[in-house]
């Protein structure tokens, strides 16, 4: 009997999805992973439907290109405006992360009132609202534009941070959600910004991180793909390949990737996706 | 005699330009104008030289196919990295806001210390610096990656802002530039934050706005181009024309370009590069 491990690609504007792909390294390491960063054009969060589906689209077919055999689409923009697109343009499964998100909020919460904070792009296009309704809960949605920028100059345990999220919270915990028992993480950047999003949220709050929930999922479907066997001569390399495409400079992926992996990026190979 | 109504392109990566564009209606009112704004791919002021200068040299030709007569790059971030590959490109004389900006500083400042602000490319470039330094002035500069989402969330008079402002400034003004008495507003976004800058910068502080001091310097180079006539048939229309192009979502633009203008943004014309 043969091993297969299978190859999974990734892909998100930049660096958030680094979260997805870090919890999915640590619950599916039997697997190699390619993942495609579209630096270059990033961010996703304040631009149009339109735009967000060109881009999605292109970096799903790149990864196919290069190997993928399942893709996460470890951005929730790209998700919310365009899952659609994508899994029509793929000829492999996809895997998007609002679904997840809002199956883990559904079994978590108690009193079905769930708060959401995401990007502009994905709160407008009330893709969670729609999943969370579709199971029966009531969604707030609120878009949080200052988080990314605030992740990505670094400033996670700063005092200005806290008072943002701070204001953000307070307004999406108002007018009849001040009873809201889930808040769900619905951008692959703020899974880095949970300790202050614990402190500041309502204590009878759980946060579901769409990040994990979505690792999760990926775990239960990559099983088909999985062939564990006797044969174990592939088993004996324990760690998973993993290989980087970034749109804009290696440089700054590598450097600034690392604090969302959580441990230090070699090869990532530069994609112009005009060549 | 015949009048002649030079048509000027203006380009950004998305609204910041329109501040500059703004004071260009006030001092050339009789020139038309096209300005494009690369908002599928904005910002540019995280991104690598090599990418920032292949979508400016993009948009150089755009405008010119489009009947540009003078190009203003009314964007730091191009003109720090991409301002010789854009002259290089371009048919028509070329004017960015590196130069105006450091040439008005050196004008006003009397002991020669100056502070810029700016996103971290044009920071990174050390445009200004080398600008800035030729003219015999010492800077400092200083990389500001919130106060663009903060404009762009609309929160110009808000306290985060303001303490955000206070730290940036802070550590600008510190270690041997606490007598610098210029600070060069190097992003055509911060003409907007103007008053809350104004507050927190030193009071012996003068506050250069680049946006301004490049309006001023293609005011100069354009009186080339026109021709003031006793024909002035032209003459009696009295507004520009203006004409807009946007690289993402037409909506948003006129929705967002409205707070950079100061006045409603009518004809947004939605183009796609790749096509």
């Amino acid at each position: 009997m043969t091993l297969r491990r299978p190859t999974i690609g990734v892909f998100d504007s930049g660096f958030g999805g680094l979260t997805v792909l870090k919890v999915l390294l640590e619950i599916i390491p039997d697997a190699d992973y390619i993942y495609f960063g579209d630096t270059a054009r990033l961010p996703y969060g304040s631009k149009s439907v339109d735009t967000v589906a060109r881009y999605a689209v292109e970096a799903a077919h790149y990864l196919e290109s290069h190997g993928a055999e399942l893709l996460v689409i470890a951005c929730n923009t790209a998700t919310a405006l365009a899952f659609d697109q994508i899994t029509a343009a793929a000829r492999v499964p996809v895997i998007g992360v609002v679904d997840p998100g809002a199956e883990a909020a559904a079994s978590v919460s108690k009193n079905k009132r769930i708060v959401v904070v995401g990007t502009e792009a994905t709160v407008a296009s009330h893709a969670y609202r729609k999943a969370l309704e579709s199971r029966g809960l009531a969604a707030r949605e609120k878009a949080c534009p200052l988080l990314v920028p605030l992740v990505e100059e670094g400033w996670i345990e700063h005092a200005v941070t806290e008072e943002i999220v701070r204001i953000y919270l307070c307004e999406a915990f108002a007018d009849g959600f001040h009873d809201a028992d889930v808040l769900v993480l619905g951008c692959t950047h703020y899974p880095l910004l949970k300790p202050v999003l614990r402190r500041v949220a309502p204590a009878h709050v759980t946060i579901v991180d769409s990040a994990e929930s979505t690792a999760r999922a990926v775990a239960g479907r990559i099983g088909k793909l999985l062939n564990r066997g006797e044969n174990a001569q592939e088993e004996r390399r324990s760690l998973p390949r993993l290989k980087f495409f970034a749109t804009d400079s290696v440089d700054k992926f590598r450097r600034l990737g690392e604090r969302f992996l959580g441990h230090p990026i070699e090869k990532v190979q530069h994609v112009d996706l005009k060549e």
